[in-house]
């Protein structure tokens, strides 16, 4: 019968530090997304296969947890599929729904779905966990939550710039200072690569652009050529590199020549501009940084472009998103233009840790343990571990008469730092001893002092 | 592409008013666990089969949610299984995890697994979805959450002293005030069945007496009977049943009477009456009720049984739990008393709209919107939106300068009870027109008096 037990790989058991800490993450994301009135949804952990399937790519439909058919079902299996090593379709007679991916495609569903329910422009966040069969390696997680906020129904750039604020008061408030916000834009891009004469490698283009961060001016451009773009335009496409490091003004300025003749880059960085003002007219201190070479999953962005990275530690984006303009368009629901960002829980918790920022309130939780005595004198403890539970105080009795050192370890195990103590020479005073367990300093109360001193 | 959208039997969607007040029944449920010094963890949403499998019973397994494996693992189809019809064995060919069924399981795993980074005795909550496959019927759901706390590492009845007080304490504050505790303990249903001659026969004489409230008392002799009780055993038992209407101390006279040969009975009436002076000791008007004929899951409690039930409202049990023995063995680890509680949370919040139990804080969030005129009105009232905000308060600017109309019904949808406007007017004067969405009343502010008076 015994056996050595543990858990999947890529999964995790969360210690009640760890929990701790992420649901102080978790209120104050729920804090700040209340504040700029956005509404709590929460969808099934599973969906129908005709939800999820085919909506993330071929990679992302193999990653996706399907639930297994119960009980007579499985006999559907289709034989003929596994025979001839067809194993998706195989998969697919064993299984009608799976686990969800992400929150953005049950969303646009619970939209469609729930249309006349809801009041548009519908401005929702979730925080809600995902699950992926990514190989566990890397620090990846089959299983990690996902906190997101979109608005859908609605193309005003003034939910861009609640976004844009909501990201930049979320990380003040959680200590992590050391950021900057990128914007773009996806007209931006497409002006770019009319400038360029590629309209119709946009994607190639973007896709190489994206990846400066990470392989540098000179991978770039290797890239590029090796996907068959032109040398000069190679070239061309060079100083817009060193432009990122301009002030946001001179980038613009530039941008604004180069794409004059373009009308969809001109829209782009009108856009961008006009985020940027309001943006800085309600804090003129957001770390706004314009970024032409930011793209984030293209073939889904049509309009502002956001990133969130943190400094001083090293991580990748914590935060993200953009304008998209048919979600629901997958389930029939046409013309809802929609702008959402997602906030990476692990990553910022991550970054917490390793800066320290979460509180003590949070990491060293208050609570008293009253030692146990036995007989009248454990009777009276456990009245006054009610009196302050009343308070609003966590508080135990230790559950035996056992020996005081063990009763002591306990207190110092569960990270207590005061307890209390009412012996036999206590109980006939009218007394309790309340011992502070850093210093060791011990103070005698009555037990109505004490009850309120705590 | 268009396809009508829904999700799985069984599965529900939440919407914001869902999710509001069942956070808000967490909150509760939290702030009391917290006040009696249980500490909360999280476990993976599915575990390795291994840890499940076989520890509900028969018809457990079968509901249990498996997981298919990914890729080539399909190919380990063990299709001679499926030929001999030998579905189980041919379903665990394809799964080597599956969703949590419950959160006990998971919590003895947890706990074996690790044992070395606790404090014992170990005191947890747990608040997590657990998935079942039922059929979706009988308001039964596929997805629904359990909040149980657990004490395991010490057998001491101050554990059921405090979860019997953290029951009351917990619907006392929900507002549900009208229920009753019913307490038992396996050993006086033990004792029961020492007196009657059938001690061998225990689980029969428990299941039966166990559906007294469903069946009555001429169903409970018949399903004997039916089992093979010998007529006068039955003869026997019926008093049993009026006892039920008497009180407590008469209930435990007679049972004290009746178990007086009976070791393990004698020992369970002791523990009972232990609990019941200290629960009545710490607060008089918890409303006990001595239930006999309480049994839950016989196989697993080895001492205390609680059971919550409400009244004033058709629902069953709403919460219960009882001491079990050996949970950890398990997976190896032997002797960790454990006691525990779980509430239903799917049927108290069943209860709490029956009894418009929910807060108008929850039910009617605050929160106010600003009209959107335009221009430079829209750009002061976003900056009143953001004081606002900084406040703590939820607020928005209506994105788009739209017919005032079509607005105030945006806002009256979504339940706002206050909206501001400030048109060229207001704008000139330095004023703010605050408006009343109940009463339609309207009131002139300058903007630092609007921000103070919302």
């Amino acid at each position: 019968m015994a056996q050595k037990p543990s858990i999947p790989k890529g999964t995790r058991d969360f210690l009640p530090i760890d929990v701790a800490k992420r649901n102080y993450l978790f209120s104050v994301l729920k804090k700040y997304f209340d504040r700029y009135a956005f509404q709590p949804i929460e969808t099934p952990s599973f969906e129908l296969n005709s939800t999820l399937m085919g909506k993330y790519g071929e990679e992302g439909d193999r990653l996706i947890f399907k639930i297994l058919n119960s009980g007579e079902k499985v006999k559907k299996a289709d034989l003929d599929a596994l025979h001839t090593d067809d194993l998706k379709r195989f998969s697919n007679s064993l299984s009608e729904k799976s686990l969800r991916y992400d929150l953005t495609v049950p969303f646009a569903r619970f939209v469609v779905q729930h249309q006349n329910e809801l009041t548009f422009p519908f401005k929702r966040y979730q925080i809600q966990p995902v699950w992926r069969a990514d190989r566990p390696q890397h620090g990846r997680y089959q299983e990690f939550y996902q906190c997101d906020a979109d608005v859908v129904g609605n193309d005003s750039l003034w939910h861009e710039v609640d976004l844009v604020l909501l990201m930049n008061e979320v990380f003040q408030a959680l200590g992590i200072h050391q950021i900057t916000i990128h914007l773009n834009n996806r007209k931006i891009l497409s002006g770019l690569a009319e400038w360029l004469g590629v309209e119709d490698r946009l994607i190639d283009l973007t896709i190489a652009l994206d990846k400066l961060d990470k392989i540098g001016e000179e991978g770039v451009a290797a890239e590029l050529l090796e996907k068959g773009f032109h040398p000069e335009v190679v070239d061309q496409v060079r100083p817009l590199f060193q432009l990122n490091s301009a002030p946001n003004e001179e980038k613009i300025e530039i941008l604004e020549q180069r794409l004059k003749n373009s009308e969809v880059g001109t829209k782009g960085i009108a856009e961008l501009k006009e985020v940027m003002r309001k943006v800085l007219n309600a804090d003129s201190k957001v770390p706004l940084v314009v970024d032409i070479t930011l793209a984030r999953g293209l073939n889904y962005y049509t309009g502002a472009i956001f990133e969130v990275k943190p400094h001083g530690v090293k991580m990748g984006t914590i935060a993200a998103g953009g304008r998209y303009d048919d979600l629901t368009g997958l389930f029939g629901m046409k013309n809802m233009s929609g702008v959402g960002i997602s906030f990476g829980a692990d990553r910022i918790f991550d970054v917490m840790n390793a800066l320290s920022l979460f509180p003590e309130s949070v990491t060293q939780p208050s609570g008293v343990l009253l030692v146990n005595f036995g007989g009248k004198e454990a009777d009276k403890s456990f009245e006054i571990v009610q009196k302050l539970r009343e308070k609003g105080i966590s508080a135990e009795l230790y559950p035996d008469a056992a020996k005081l050192q063990k009763q002591l370890k306990y207190a110092n195990d569960r990270g207590y730092r005061q307890v209390v103590l009412i012996g036999e020479q206590e109980l006939t005073n009218g007394t309790a001893v309340l011992k502070d367990m850093e210093s060791g300093e011990q103070k005698a109360f009555s037990w109505q002092e004490l009850i309120e001193s705590i």
